[in-house]
C-alpha cells in the first residue's frame, strides 16, 4: 500500500459508501474506498430496490423529509450514474400497489392514503374488480388496494455495479478485500490520523467517512456507535404468468418483479447478530405470503435467496454527519432498510459537510449517542 | 463405439440399473450400462434412503412381500458393496419414529402398529413424556409416537457412488452421457437386436434391461410402458440442536438426519410431467411440517434442495421381468418411491430370470399392461 495521504478515506463499499466516494470524486477530491469483501457484498446486495419513503417512515418528521428529498434526487442521480457508468440501473417509476385482505388491513390502507396526502402524494383506492383488472394474478379475496404512482424502484444490484464503475472512472481508488478495523487519532480528542486495517497495517488519512453499514458498530472508533445488524432475507422466484406487473405489498411481504423475469419476495426483519443464513421459518413465511397474494406463485420455481444485515440504530434514524469530538471523522450509516433510497441525499449531505461546512439535520448527528 | 455385442445392455444408471449391472457382472456377464447423464442423476439422487417397506405398502400382498425380502437382503448387499467399492454407504439400523399430533393421526398410528404386527414387526407406542425423552427436540404437543426398530436407512447418494465404483470394478462398461432412445428388434415380435441411442447410433445387443426409471415410458419400445414421472422435492436443512436422532415421520413430511449434519425433509408427490424444479408451495409445505415436528428447526439454515422424478405405474406396482412378446427384453422400472429399498431384490430377480430362467412374481410382469 502506498504511503500517500488520500484526501478522504471511505470505509465501506455499499451504496452509501460508493455514492459518497463518487460524489466527492466528482468534486475533485482524491478518495480511497476500503471494502472488506467486494462492493455490494452487504445489505446493498440483498435488497429489493424500492424507493418508497412513506412505507418506511410512518409519520412526518426529519426521516420522512430525508426520504422524500432523496427520492426527488433520484432522476438526476440515475441520469448521472448511467451516463458515467454507461449502463442502465433498472430505474422504473411505475408506482406501488398495496393489497389488503382483512378489514383491519383495509382500514390501514385508508389511513395510509391520508398520510400520503399530507405530503402531496395521491393514491387511488381500488375495489376488488379494479384490483384484478390492474393485476389479474392477485388472489380473488383481496379486499382493497391502494395504487400509488409516486414511488419508484431501481435494480439495486445494477446500481451497485454502476456506482462502482462510475466511482472508478472518477478516480476513486476502490480497495476490495481491505477491511477496516478502526480509526486512529492523534490521542484522545485529537484529529483523525489514519485507518487501521484488518491486516494490522495503517493507512494514513485526515478525513474518514464511516459508511460500514451494520459493521459500523464493530469498528474500533473514537466514538463507538450503537449500530447493530438486523437480518433481512429475500426469496427470489421465477415469475410465472399471470405475471405481476408492479411492486406489490401484501400482508407480511412485498413482491418486486424485475425486468429479467425474477420476482423478489421480501423481507424478514430479524435480530440474529452477524449470522448470514437463509433459514427455514423465514423462507416458509415469505413463501406463504407470496402465494397468499398471487396464488399462481405456488408453482413458481425458487431461483435463489438473498440475505443481508441492515444497520439499525436505537432511535431508528440514520447517522449522518461529522463527529464534533473528533476532527475529520464523519458518519454515514444506520440507514436500516433505506440505504438504497437514501444514498443520493446522504452523499450530497456528506459532501456538503466535508467540502462546504454545511452540517446535516442535527436529528442525524452521531453526537446524539452518549 | 465398438461393434462388439455385449451380453447384456442395461438402460439407466440409477440404483436399480446399477445394482442389476453389478449383480450380473458378478455372475460373469459382460454388461454395458447406458446412462443419459451421470449415474444417480434421476430419482436415485433425490431420495432420503429410508428402507421402510411398511410405510409404502399399506396392506399385505406381493408389493409388501417384495419390500420385506429386499430389506432382508440389505445387510449382505451392503457388506458386498462396501467391500467391493471400499467405501461406506451410511447404512443404519436405528429404526423409525412416527409422530401423531391429532386424535385421528394417533388412531392411525395404533392401526399401523397392528398392521406391522401381522408381518412380525414389533412397535412401541410412546406417550408424550416418552417421546420427548427419546427425541427432546420434538414439539411439546406431539400426542403419540410409534417407535419401530425394524426399519433401516442408507445414504442413497453414497450408495449410488459405491454401486458405480463396484460395477466398474466388476467390469461393467458404464457409458455416462449415452442416452437410449429406444430398443430395436428383428421385426415385430422378433428378438431384441440393439439399442438406439439419442445420437441416432445403434448399439447391438441381444438382451436389454430397461431400468430407465421415469423415462422408461418415453422410450421407443416394442411394448410401450405406462410409466409416468411423479415429482418429489426434498429440502435439505442443517441440523441444529436439539438434533433429531432418528428418521421421524410427521404430518405431511419425514425428517431424515444424516451423519454429515444434514437433515432431509421430504417429500412431495406431484404430477408435474418432466419438469424438474424446486417450487414455492412445495418448499413452503415441507418447511411448515418440519417446524411443526421440531420447532427449533425454525432457525435452521437451508442448505439446498433435491428434486427427482419417480417412475410411477397405473397400478402402483413396479415392472420387473421379461416381456413375453419380445425375446431379450427385460424390465426393471416403476419402483416409484421405493427404488432404493427394492434395488437388492430387483437385481436378484432380474439376474435369476436372465441367467437361470426363473420368472419373478407375475404381479410385476410387463405383460399386465395391454
Amino acid at each position: 500500500m502506498s504511503r500517500r495521504v488520500p484526501a478522504v478515506t471511505v470505509i465501506g463499499g455499499g451504496v452509501i459508501g460508493l455514492a459518497i466516494a463518487w460524489r466527492l470524486a466528482r468534486r475533485d477530491v482524491r478518495v480511497t474506498l476500503l471494502e472488506r469483501h467486494t462492493p455490494g457484498a452487504g445489505a446493498s446486495g440483498a435488497a429489493a430496490g424500492m424507493l418508497s419513503p412513506l412505507k418506511e417512515a410512518g409519520e412526518p418528521g426529519p426521516f420522512l423529509d430525508l426520504g422524500l428529498r432523496s427520492l426527488a434526487r433520484y432522476p438526476e442521480f440515475v441520469r448521472e450514474i448511467e451516463a458515467c457508468a454507461e449502463m442502465e440501473v433498472g430505474y422504473r417509476r411505475d408506482g406501488r400497489l398495496d393489497v389488503a385482505f382483512g378489514a383491519d388491513a383495509a382500514d390501514g390502507l385508508r389511513r395510509q392514503k391520508e398520510l400520503q396526502e399530507t405530503v402531496g402524494y395521491t393514491g387511488r383506492l381500488l375495489v376488488p374488480a379494479e384490483l384484478r383488472r390492474l393485476e389479474p394474478g392477485l388472489a380473488e379475496d383481496a379486499r382493497l388496494g391502494l395504487a400509488t404512482e409516486h414511488d419508484h424502484q431501481i435494480d439495486n444490484e445494477r446500481l451497485v455495479r454502476a456506482l462502482w464503475l462510475a466511482a472508478e472512472r472518477e478516480g476513486v481508488d476502490i480497495r476490495s478485500g481491505a477491511g477496516a478495523a478502526g480509526v486512529e487519532t492523534d490521542g484522545p480528542g485529537g484529529p483523525v490520523t489514519g485507518v487501521r486495517l484488518d491486516s494490522g497495517e495503517a493507512a494514513a488519512t485526515e478525513t474518514v467517512v464511516v459508511a460500514a453499514g451494520a459493521w459500523a458498530g464493530a469498528l474500533d472508533l473514537p466514538r463507538p456507535l450503537p449500530v447493530r445488524p438486523v437480518r433481512g432475507q429475500i426469496v427470489v422466484l421465477r415469475l410465472v404468468p399471470p405475471a405481476l406487473q408492479r411492486v406489490t405489498w401484501g400482508p407480511g411481504c412485498y413482491l418486486v418483479p424485475r425486468a429479467d423475469g425474477r420476482l423478489l419476495v421480501g423481507a424478514t426483519v430479524e435480530e440474529a447478530g452477524f449470522v448470514v443464513a437463509t433459514t427455514a421459518e423465514a423462507t416458509r413465511r415469505l413463501l406463504e405470503c407470496a402465494i397468499r397474494v398471487v396464488p399462481a406463485l405456488a408453482g413458481a420455481e425458487i431461483q435463489g435467496f438473498q440475505v443481508g444485515l441492515r444497520p439499525a440504530t436505537p432511535d431508528g434514524l440514520p447517522v449522518i454527519g461529522a463527529d464534533p469530538a473528533t476532527p475529520g471523522l464523519h458518519f454515514a450509516t444506520g440507514h436500516f432498510r433505506n440505504g438504497v433510497l437514501l444514498a443520493p441525499e446522504t452523499a450530497e449531505l456528506v459532501a456538503a459537510e466535508i467540502l462546504d461546512g454545511q452540517a446535516p439535520d442535527p436529528a442525524f448527528t452521531p453526537a446524539r449517542f452518549g
